[in-house]
């Protein structure tokens, strides 16, 4: 469906320049605020009785994580890291990773998924993950690794407006 | 540069869809937050000294009117709104419009927008956006009117994050 002559893989590639530019500028913008972020402040709530910064880290580690084997990438790096952060809200149990454990683990996951990115061929971003079915993908072909970069994306956006409110 | 052969055509129509799924299925998550809150919830603070969902919903109303001229598709609706909630933070300005008439303005640009948007054929999704000139828009030719709606969907996200702390 997604054929490779010179003219559309130039069409793809500016599409996922659009798409990485999101991706990179918004961990970006997260590792500035978490730089600026004591471990006391992480331990605080984003508005009362909503979540913590420790949660929102060890959850977007999580569903970054997660990315790993839905994009053909590879096993997870953190798996003990769902129980806490994806299956379980904040402050259903008490022990959890350091906030330098969290740190540590945020900024590998990341970096892995970097390389793996670099190392994908243009037309490589528009096979389908592994969510999909390769019968539902001939129907469904936006189902594909850069969607799961887009929602991905809105997802860390969502929780960074909610994280910068610690500082 | 982007051409429109039939093959490439498909490939830019399921990206286009890739991007504006996003954006109609914040827009709809934004939708349902602001009808479960009432006028009075609207005056809160997200968190403690942080902006008010009044704002933040006049902050997006404005934003998203600025995307009408900035996509080439006419003129702002609410060019009154620019000053309280671009140009000034939140409780610098006084008198702001009533929690009413942001709600119908809200609507109304979504609106607008989306009736454009339908409109666009997809090549006209890849051309530039009016914030760049046409001799850069060679060199950069992903600041183009689908960017737009990548970066404005992630904007929407990061104060929907916000937003919704006010449930």
């Amino acid at each position: 469906m997604i054929t490779t002559n010179s003219k559309e893989v130039n069409a793809n590639e500016i599409m996922i320049k659009m798409v990485l530019d999101r991706w990179f500028a918004l961990i970006k913008n997260f590792d500035t605020v978490l730089d600026l972020l004591t471990d006391d402040q992480l331990q605080k709530e984003v508005s009362p009785t909503k979540n913590r910064g420790i949660y929102l880290l060890g959850h977007l580690t999580a569903v970054h994580d997660d990315m790993l084997p839905l994009l053909n990438f590879g096993e997870k790096l953190y798996p003990s890291l769902s129980e806490p952060f994806i299956k379980s809200p904040d402050k259903a149990i008490k022990e959890l990773p350091s906030a330098k454990e969290l740190r540590a683990s945020w900024r590998k996951v990341n970096e892995v998924l970097a390389e793996k990115f670099s190392a994908l061929k243009p037309d490589e971003w528009f096979q389908k993950h592994n969510s999909v079915s390769a019968e539902d993908f001939i129907k469904e072909p936006h189902r594909n690794r850069l969607n799961v970069i887009i929602t991905r994306t809105t997802h860390l956006s969502y929780h960074l407006g909610q994280f910068i409110l610690l500082k």
